[in-house]
């Protein structure tokens, strides 16, 4: 079953080990910043640092593995169309829209809907980390500048991610501007258990 | 007043806001973890995916600042005599010697240090974030990957940061092999307070 996050918002669930997370753009151009936590610890959650100490890159896609503060792998790429992620920057938030939206309406963003929707798990707003933006295109330049450019991810692209633990996920469809060229967007997903194979 | 800080060590202190923090290599060609909390709620931390977000590079130097996740400026860097540093990776760790030095005595690293060093002021190993990495050498291939090359500090280098609220600050000579080119030497530091400007 496919669940749809309405532009500007966010959702979050439990993914039990084993099973498979697919992250899809239905109309393209949409990023979905996803966080995650050890289900039986909410003080373990996703590390972009430990990701890129033992990964060994900051770009991830298939194979990849999304590490923990506690260096344990989170999450396993399986299958990637897209292959342009961001693990560099922060869920966007009043803070943000404040600073880089300063004439516009300010929104809760992505953290905000992350810390809403993460809250009855017991992960308050401290614990949102870095998040792993999907489908999120981040051009860094030799230099270490870096701009945030409309994703290249077109209708139907996705990315298929494998929990390696039991985990709580909070995952958006992004709110912020410059993320999404401007084009507030849904994301859907869908979970695919053990019991499907079956 | 000059402090040492022993190879493989690391300290936590107080660092008043306005005071200025020195961070110098005696001998050249090592590493030293910073991190940084307010002094008043320690869950306030620095942050690498805000300060990216903020300052719109991963390449931090003179005029720079380190930003909390709670999007407020933490650190101001004044003065830097080397301008490579890196705030992508985490504290080297007993996880981190397994993975990377498989044939070499285990060390708590930088990470057990700093774990130590700050317990007193109540962070606990949860709490340390992916650190500010003075004089860390972490060239990005332009496919993203990542290798640790050796400082290219030379005795005497230094850097020099304001405190823009009252902090504690975590600081380490780092105990891995790769970020030193496997010479394990002290790091210095001293605090300017604004009575040395009386």
């Amino acid at each position: 079953m496919t669940h749809r996050i309405e532009p500007r918002s966010g959702v979050a669930f439990a993914l039990g080990k084993g099973a498979e997370l697919v992250v899809l753009d239905p109309d393209g151009g949409q990023v979905s910043d996803l966080v995650a936590y050890n289900a039986a610890d909410v003080r373990e959650v996703i590390s972009n640092g430990r990701t890129f100490d033992y990964e060994e890159t900051i770009r991830l896609t298939t194979g990849a593995q999304l590490w923990s503060n506690r260096s344990r792998p989170m999450l396993t790429i399986l299958e990637d169309t897209v292959g342009t992620h961001d693990f560099l920057l922060t869920p966007c938030s009043v803070a943000t829209f404040e600073h880089f939206y300063p004439d516009k309406p300010v929104h809760q963003g992505c953290f905000g809907n992350l810390a809403a929707a993460l809250a009855p798990y017991g992960v308050t707003e401290d614990d949102i980390p870095t998040a792993f933006n999907v489908f999120m295109n981040v051009p860094l330049a030799a230099d270490g500048t870096l701009r945030v450019d409309p994703p290249t991810s077109k209708t139907g692209d996705f990315i298929r991610l494998r929990a390696e633990m039991d985990l709580v996920v909070g995952l958006t469809a992004c709110s912020a501007y410059a993320s999404n060229g401007g084009t507030f967007k849904p994301i859907d997903y869908y979970i695919r258990d053990h019991a499907d194979d079956r």
